[in-house]
């Protein structure tokens, strides 16, 4: 499998936590968000993914995935070992419910794309911070209500939701949002952290990390 | 079950559809996101959804599950006819991939939270439409090279797509965005207006509607 990533993307961090859990060895190809006016915006990584954004996941089979949660479903329905979802469909809602929260109502409002918008608005770095801020703060309030007895976010094993937990987390420090108020979702973080699947997908443990 | 909804929300239109397809009945619960300073934002509703947002399905369990495509597949998974995602794992990745295009990249950055905060930081009506017009333009550029021959996105049976495809055309409209460059997404939209299931869940055809 060739997967495209970029060190610092968090949707392409999610997925790269998936492939090590489940050990299933890929190419990774770097695609560069703001080298050459941004690798993502070229012809042939167009042909790649037409919506030009990582991760794109290419196939033995020649077809190629795109969208970070969906890739992720399909890793989980092919190679389903260790399983990324619960089996009762209830608590399976509840684990993609976090998932989406992070990935939907999170990151789209706070990637380069979004970002960058409101600078070209005229905004200066502290308005886009607090609009950062803001999108985290709301979405971690909720999901600091709804995470189960750890170590992970639903219990003794990792879900989906943990894939999403941590690269948001460790956005979020990058943007330097104080997370005191969310014991929970730290603790969460640092139980993955010391696994090797998680350590390994670390933007800086990339080899196109800068 | 119960659905919190709202008649212009376009998730839980998602949603509306889902229910109406595969023939669930159920109670709707008006949350209307704009009297009374929102009436997702007071302490009753927070209890339903930590997140403050529609929808929300509440179970005959008790349980209460959050964000419509988490619902939709619990909903798919627990009624499974019709299906509404292929059974190849490759194409699922496919429907899954165009339907978070709308739900994680389109709307979160052009919902009502994300268009007050716009107007909040000063901007006027103009720059906040050419804002939603932009996430709407960029993300039904991918998803138009995307959809197979149809009558519906992937084909002959509806999906995941139709159901996140049709509220987003909805939405659009409604803001004036252009869509001549989009004929295939257009044509899918035509083609669900004309099964009940779609033409029940319409925003002008909820009891809350105005």
């Amino acid at each position: 499998m060739k997967l495209y990533t970029y060190f610092r993307s968090s949707a392409a961090y999610r997925v790269r936590i998936a492939l090590n859990l489940k050990e299933v060895p890929y190419n990774a190809v770097s695609v560069h968000l703001t080298k050459d006016g941004g690798q993502h915006r070229k012809p042939d990584y167009q042909a790649v993914n037409p919506q030009m954004r990582v991760p794109a996941l290419e196939l033995s089979t020649g077809d190629t995935l795109i969208q970070s949660l969906a890739i992720i479903e399909y890793l989980d329905e092919v190679f389903p070992d260790p399983a990324l979802l619960p089996t009762d469909a209830i608590e399976r809602a509840h684990v993609r419910a976090v998932a989406q929260i992070i990935a939907c109502d999170i990151h789209p409002t706070n990637n380069l794309v979004a970002l960058n918008y409101l600078r070209k608005l005229g905004h200066d770095d502290k308005t886009v911070n607090e609009w950062y801020a803001s999108w985290v703060v709301s979405g971690f309030e909720a999901i600091e209500t709804m995470l189960r007895p750890g170590p992970y976010a639903f219990g003794s094993h990792v879900t989906l939701a943990d894939l999403c937990l941590v690269p948001q987390v460790f956005n979020a420090r990058r943007f330097k949002v104080p997370l005191e108020r969310f014991p929970k979702i730290v603790a969460v973080d640092a139980a993955c952290a010391k696994l090797p699947a998680f350590d390994k997908a670390r933007p800086e443990n990339q080899f196109d990390s800068e």
